[in-house]
Formats: structure tokens, sequence, C-alpha cells
């Protein structure tokens, strides 16, 4: 059975207990506690030298980090990871948008906020992240307006992914009246049966 | 015939550049220069709204962008990205950190010492990105001392990835001395017969 060492508060590792709802895929969570430093003690370092979670525990020891390799690797095979070779990219293409132009920016922000409790030190910082926000939510909304999920027709990784960190994104700052395809997505998202939000989630 | 549009100062552009060059893939590259704001025109935005290089366009007119989505999509079917399930999650897993926790560091401080000529008012940041990128370093050293590429036994296209802005990390003022593992992979890789640095990109 997978082991997950995950903390629900993060977005990245909500990624991975969204995908193993919706795929009811047997594992054991276990809790790490990010604000403790539990994911750089000595013992963590061992299974993952970034010192980062989520991180996936293979039945034969392997360790697999990064979410959204890890939700590629638990989706391969279903409906959620197509196998055409361009669908394929074109969910990775939205997967590294993610890491590189949006979470730095909405996630960050978020943190700032939330759990650093917007520090006077830490305003400039916010402020300097609110435009790269607005501009991944609006490419985003771009792509949005023109089909139903982010890499076509499909409900695929690459939305969970996007998902992650946008439905929460008002707790990093961002409205998203403006954005209305983006408010219509997380509706058809959260119209599936298995769907859970990120405090459902937190809430068990 | 793929059109590529990028920019070989760009360490992600000059992935898809080494890649096609090792698995002599026929194209046209179609020069773009960012400092110029080339990415940031109407034209290109209706390309990329991401507003970034390198991108892909296809024979029908389809556009796959972030430098490492390429990759994937470009290497399908040949050694460097393998077919095993584990592996290709494997690959994935170091492309995502190369984008989260070595391109921010690593490459951003070459951009601010090479193109933006290190000015007084980014010297903080620039000591700031110090850790990070030794950091980064640290965790691909590590990996390397256990395998000979950083996915495992075989040279993929993770290996590409990292090998980009690493190989030119002194010019981001991040000496390799005490990465011994690091420079002998630069050196695996370097061996093979169809190898060309950036610099050799550059020079066409």
């Amino acid at each position: 059975m997978y082991k997950i060492y995950g903390d629900l508060y993060s977005g990245n590792c909500y990624k991975i207990k969204l995908l193993t709802t919706l795929l009811d895929i047997e594992h054991e969570w276990i809790p790490v506690d990010i604000m403790a430093g539990e994911t750089h003690t000595d013992e963590f370092i061992l299974k993952n030298p970034v010192g980062k979670i989520p991180l996936l525990e293979l039945d034969d020891g392997q360790y697999l980090s990064e979410s959204n390799a890890i939700l590629n690797y638990l989706a391969e095979g279903s409906h959620y990871l197509p196998a055409d070779r361009l669908q394929r990219a074109r969910v990775l293409q939205w997967q590294f948008f993610e890491q590189y132009s949006h979470e730095p920016y909405i996630a960050t922000s978020r943190y700032i906020i939330k759990y650093l409790g917007a520090p006077e030190e830490k305003q400039e910082e916010l402020a300097a992240k609110k435009a790269g926000g607005i501009k991944a939510l609006g490419v985003m909304e771009t792509q949005l307006a023109q089909t139903p999920f982010l890499a076509g027709q499909k409900y695929t990784i690459a939305d969970i992914s996007l998902y992650a960190y946008t439905h929460v994104a008002h707790e990093g700052g961002f409205a998203l009246d403006d954005f209305p395809h983006i408010q219509a997505w997380m509706e058809r998202m959260e119209a599936h049966p298995d769907h859970i939000t990120m405090a459902q989630a937190i809430a068990g």
C-alpha cells in the first residue's frame, strides 16, 4: 500500500489527496507538519533530499517526490491522464506553468497572509507578487474561455494541479470576480460526486 | 516540419536545441530576442499567452509551451524518455525540481550577472539566491553519487533539463569545485559525439 507523506494545508499535498479520492486509491496518509520543521529533520531528508512534501513511498521502499510527478505516476492508465502524445504534453505544459508561473505568486501570497500573518516586513514581497498572480489567472481564463478544462475537452490532472491553489486563491488576496471562466471551471470540477475541497480534506 | 521559437542564450531554449541535435530532429529555429521584448508583442502573446519561450509549433499550427513539456513531447519513443511508469515519473520529478528549486536560483543569478550586469540594486536579491542554488546543486550531487544519471542508469531528458543551467552555473556565480559528481556527470553527457554546449549552439 502506498504511503503518502503530506500536510493538507499545503495545496501541493492536497492535489494528491484529491486524486486518490477521485480514483479511490488506497493509501496510508502520514501527516508531516511543515510549520513544525518536520520536512527538515535528518530522518526526512534521507527520504527526500529536497526536504519537501508531498512524498510518495512505494511498496518496495522507493520514494517519488514533486507533487506533479506523483500525480502523473498515480494517474497513469486512468482517464485523468490521456494516452495521446500531444495530450500528455499539454497536461505537462499546464503543470509546469503551475509550478513556475502560478504557485510562486498565488500559493506564496497565501502562505504569507494565512500562515505568517502578513507581517509588516513581508508587505513589499506580497505587493510584488500581485501582478504575477493576476497574470497567471489571466492565462488560465484565456484557455478556459476556449475549452471546458485546461488541457482541452476532458478533466485531467492538469486541472487538479491548477485547482489546488486557485480554489483557495482568496486566502492569498486574489479575488476571482474578474475571472468568470475560472469560476465556471471550478464549478465543473466541484460537480464531481467524489470531489473534496481542501477544507473538506482537512476536516477529514 | 516543427517550428521552434527560441533564444539560445536562454537555458530553457538551449534544452530543446540540445535534444533536437541528439535526436537529429528536423526543425526551423525562429530566433526570438527576449531582451528586445519580442516575447511580449501582441503577435507572440497570441501564440503563447504566457509570453515565454521556447515555444514549439506543430505542423497543424498548434503550439506547445514550457521547455520540459516540449522535451517530453519530442523525446517520446526515444531512449531519452523511458517507457516504464516509475522511470517516467522519476524523469518528471527531476524536471519539476529543476523548474522550482534550481532554475529560480541558478538561472536567475546568471541573468542578473550576465544580462543585467549585476547592478547595485540587485545585489541583495543575488545574495538571497546563493543558498537556494547551492542547496539545489547539493541535491543533484547526492543523487549523482549514487547513479550515473539523475533518473538512474541511463541518460534521459531529466539530464538535459538540469544540464542546461548547470553547465553555465559559473556565469551565475556558482563554482562547481565542491561538486565532483556533478562535474563527472557533465563529462559523461559531453562525451556524446553529438553533444553541443550552449556556447557551441550560439556559435552555430
